[in-house]
């Protein structure tokens, strides 16, 4: 919206296919115009969505440039055989002129971009408009929007059929045609709604909603309307909020009040200012024919590349339509992915998240206690659970909220211990071969057989640059799989005691426990704005209450090594590490193995020293290990401090931190501040 | 407009007084509001302007700021002991949210910027609004715009008095408050013409048009207005474009059609998509009581500064109110100046160049064949031009379009030979300080031992620095001056047959003719539409037509002393010196005194070398002579290439060129381009 005042022609594409439509459409129109296009979609929501799209051809793509045009654009082309200047200073007396020229190819490029979409539309067979209109050809409510919002608004109305709506996908946004723009429009339009995904603050309206105000005011001077439709803008979408078929029906809703708000917000809840309307979180218009997967994994643990490579195997050799889109965080690495993945007989129009899924598969055990997996499980779902306990033992080791969602709605609960399975097979901890194929195995898009085959084949591909060992291994995972791969007996009706995990302590401070935990938990959606700092001032240090316990090895103090040198403290990037020195008598409310060593320095009698690990903040670099300069003359290869399992230390360690940090801080006027060490217990 | 997005405060000061006055009401409004806030004025119209205003003081400061939201605007600072962290990366999650929190700051603000405008009313007598309503309060016809040009339309209304019409002065822009706006409107208007001062191709309408329709369709959606007014939307003073009382006329009276135009310019001519609108040139509502001055000048000859000294001697000294706005072009140095003084009993509101002068200086004799210097003179002006002719002599000097608006005028010619006056004073070249003693002698302004006691503490101070003897040299200027000062008796009717000189000559390509030149001789502002390309493509090298004959001094090849080693030519930055080789035969053709040598070199028999001077284009650096590295054996101080007198040699200069251009280029081939003198060839 802020590249809107360059004078580009601006074209948006609303889906996957559109994307590839539009850019040729562009291409076309902008040698002909001889304006600059800027071709947009959605950023995320289409950019980063898969989807299988009807390919244009070469041949296709030649029907629609004209070759004359190609060779006037080169023929403009500045070389030393055709020399000239252009973008010339100019001076107040020609500047206003010279701004004026460009009149009349602002003018005919609104005919220049709908003659491309015809014959695009000729040569193709789909065809686009200026401004595409969809629903009741006597509509008293219509939406206009643009990028894949559309698409969700046009298929709630083929899918609710709402009475008297319909939907304005404006494609050519600039230059703006009220024309075409008039001609979309049902003259029976009682009630228009202009939904905007971006927020100028300030204004007297988001742009598309004062484009489409002054069209119509336009309209009516000029006596082509004799009275003005009721006009309301709102605000949807922002950094890819999601916007779903619920939200538009609540949309048409409020169009049908006597007083709509104006300028609203959609999508979230607005407790300051009350500007967003109210929405049914739970309603949704899944393909019932479809499958809707979720599958919960591990920022770069191969979930979402096997997801990607799942899609391509079903989108490219069977008749299926496939869609897949990703969500993570901007923690990435170590942090929480979603991937939403669909598969049906019919092309998928969904820009938004699944709601409703019949498979659901968590990558990672430890997830199951801090985030609702099940939330949006349909009735009867699969649920497919890498666990480290076997089937007979994991029903136990599910939190009551889990447990209660698969009793109620009867889902089918599917263990493997994918981390074994890979171990075994030589892949370390490469889960991502062996969780694929138990998707196939379970959801049945494919024939079981034809699915290992098309697995195996992506397998080849994907590793063969790394050698034929490799695939054998991965090979050896995929056949072992269906082995290991168990369905759990559900019990009736025993349930445990146990809750969900807490996220952060009940001691954290009131806006970590009430805005950070809740994005933790994957809550984030719903806080409302009241929540929410107005100028952006977040108190700091509160990274501290987001264990992401990312790494299973650890650090662990060998005090009768140490020489004390800091080192592994300094080089830590994530202050994993950290050093105190404190008097003796410090330690008599010490827990038993809390570690300490007299301190090595002249003058401090009776000092100890620690050097504390956080274990649920290791990232498992090892960069510590690789600092140390101590080697122990007994043990080969072993250090002032070495890497170990945490889950078997990971309680007494946690005891240990919480005494570490009653110890008081370090007195900063004993602190030789240039040494490693001395800049350490700072 | 580009920052219009950006959810600042935006508020528009029309004047310098305004500039002064919101830039206190901007700071202390951002306080209270907690908004950025940017504060704009018209670039150059505005910001280059000098006026005389009412200052402010520091209690007057003071008393508009409130001590505690400084406090608390410090207590928001982050430094070591408040540390927190602002502007965090924001997840899809939360992002949304967290920008609905501004609303509330932004519905606030139009409301505390109002009350600051009214706590500086109670302060300094000036009173502000949001918008500024001036006109008929029944008014019909109501323009609405922001900057200078709203000061513009303001005192047409007031000296004109057309019936039933209004204007609307924006001043916040940002956030845009319908509300006030609406309160401002008169509920008579039938027609709104919304200016713009800005292009935004492609869109549906300039921003400000699209806010006030948006405004009122908002208003009549709620109820508030029955009707719409008819809105319209024009664009004026893109770049500087000037924008005259007569233009405001213009627009009002388009507002009186039954179909005005919609979306029109106004101060040019459109004649390719005819938006412009009429208006009359010659119309204007200058003060008569005013003295209305222009200085025609050469850029860094000293008439711009001098000017500036001569508007703070007569606005710090006197009751008078002053002001002042210098015209250059981006060639800057060399190039015309024009200086538009006004000095008046009344404070000056005429943000616009001046129409009818009453004195008008020419700095530089070579202007007055060039450019229609008294195009703007009024009947009985003061003409007072720098002239190396007696007041005797100068008459037949002057050019027959000169002469005709002299006599036809009833015009007061006054000549001085100023160089003469400055030479002999030992200031060199420096004019500036005589014809600013003849300017004060000759308009009035002061009485005149007022203004020489003036302009010789001026002088103190500016050059105080520099010490006595040059003090002294500018006093021997001003007390010599007025000696050297003569009306001239005019005839008549003896008249000359020479029109003005030509700016190119008729053999320059159309381009150059019939817009390059135009734009030289100060006409580009007539040039419609239509002359101008559409994408900025100019042909190259059209610089060679624009002589601008900076120097008097120039330099002379001695082809005798010559050892044609190039440097000059390497050296010179405006290829004022060229060289080529030709076989002797071509010299068959040559005018008599066109000078060559036998090339120096050897393998090219009977061939001759011919270094040319570009006299016109010189810039008098010098850096030739610098370069040349031979020393004439019997002529102290003489070199291959010497500085010298233009005016004596000009014409027979003009003859080499013509025949030295008629010369083939030289041969590439035979170059040596390893070398200066061989790539001087190139």
């Amino acid at each position: 919206m802020a590249a809107r005042t360059t004078g580009f022609g601006l074209l948006a594409a609303s889906s996957v296919q559109a994307a590839q439509d539009l850019a040729l459409i562009s291409h076309a129109a902008t040698l002909e115009a001889r304006l600059p296009f800027i071709h947009f979609f959605d950023g995320f929501r289409t950019s980063h969505e898969v989807n299988k799209i009807e390919l244009l051809s070469e041949e296709q793509m030649h029907g629609m440039m004209d070759d004359e045009l190609i060779y006037e654009h080169r023929k403009r082309a500045l070389n030393p055989d055709n020399p000239f200047i252009r973008g010339t200073a100019q001076n107040p007396d020609v500047y206003f002129q010279g701004r004026e020229t460009v009149n009349r190819y602002y003018d005919e490029t609104p005919a220049i971009v709908e003659r491309a979409m015809e014959r695009f539309g000729n040569i193709t067979g789909r065809h686009y408009k200026l401004f595409d209109y969809h629903g009741d050809p006597d509509a008293k409510r219509v939406i206009v929007l643009m990028g894949s919002g559309a698409d969700t608004v046009t298929h709630t109305i083929d899918a609710l059929r709402p009475e008297g709506v319909g939907v304005v996908n404006v494609r050519l946004y600039r230059p703006f045609s009220a024309e075409h723009l008039l001609t979309a429009l049902p003259g029976s339009v009682e009630t228009v709604a202009v939904l905007d995904r971006t927020k100028e603050s300030g204004a007297s309206g988001e742009p598309l909603y004062q484009d489409i105000v002054t069209a119509l005011a336009e309209a009516m001077g000029r006596g082509e309307r004799t009275s003005m439709p009721r006009v309301i803008g709102g605000r949807y979408g922002l950094s890819s909020k999601e916007f779903t078929p619920s939200m538009v029906m609540s949309v048409f809703a409020e169009m049908e009040k006597a007083k709509p708000k104006q300028h609203f917000t959609i999508g979230i809840h607005d407790d300051v200012t009350h500007t967003s309307l109210d929405y049914d979180a739970g309603m949704h218009i899944e393909d019932e024919s479809a499958t809707r997967a979720l599958f919960y994994g591990m920022g770069s643990d191969g979930t979402v590349g096997a997801n990607k490579n799942s899609i391509k195997i079903i989108g490219e050799n069977t008749d299926l339509w496939a869609q897949g889109y990703f969500v993570y965080d901007s923690k990435k690495s170590g942090s929480r992915t979603i991937s939403h993945l669909r598969f049906g007989p019919e092309p998928i129009h969904a820009p938004y998240l699944i709601q409703n899924a019949n498979f659901i598969a968590c990558h990672k055990f430890e997830l199951v206690d801090k985030i609702e997996l099940l939330a949006n499980a349909s009735d009867g779902a699969v649920f497919l659970l890498n666990s480290p306990y076997p089937a007979d033992e994991v029903w136990d080791r599910l939190p009551r909220p889990v447990q209660d969602i698969i009793i109620d709605r009867g889902i089918h609960l599917h263990v493997i211990d994918a981390s074994r399975v890979a171990r075994n097979a030589g892949m370390g901890k490469r889960i991502n071969t062996v969780m694929q194929a138990c998707f196939f195995a379970l959801s049945g898009v494919l024939p079981r057989d034809e699915a290992i085959r098309q697995i195996k084949q992506a397998i080849e591909k994907t590793y063969k640059s790394k050698g034929q060992a490799v695939i054998d291994k991965n090979f050896a995972a995929v056949d072992a799989t269906l082995d290991h791969l168990h369905e759990v007996a559900i019990p009736d009706d025993r349930r445990s005691d146990r809750g969900m995990e807490a996220v952060v302590p009940d001691h954290a401070p009131d806006f970590v426990r009430e805005v950070t935990a809740q994005m933790m938990r994957g809550h984030g959606d719903e806080l409302p704005v009241s929540k929410l700092p107005a100028d952006g001032t977040y108190p700091s240090g509160t990274t501290r209450w987001e264990k992401s316990n990312v790494s299973d090895e650890v650090p662990l103090w060998r005090e009768d090594l140490c020489i004390q040198c800091g080192n592994c403290s300094f080089v830590c990037p994530h202050s994993v590490i950290r050093a105190k020195f404190f008097h003796e008598s410090e330690l008599k409310n010490a827990p038993g193995n809390f570690p300490s060593a007299p301190i090595s320095a002249r003058g401090f009698p009776e000092t100890r020293y620690t050097l504390q690990v956080y274990l649920e903040d290791c990232t498992g670099c090892k960069l510590c290990v690789e600092a140390c300069p101590v080697k122990s003359p007994d043990e080969p290869g072993v250090r002032a401090i070495n890497m170990t399992q945490k889950a078997p230390i990971l309680d007494e360690g946690r005891l240990n931190i919480a005494f570490f940090e009653s110890l008081p801080f370090t007195d900063r006027a004993k602190v030789d501040f240039s040494s490693v060490r001395g800049s350490q217990f700072l």
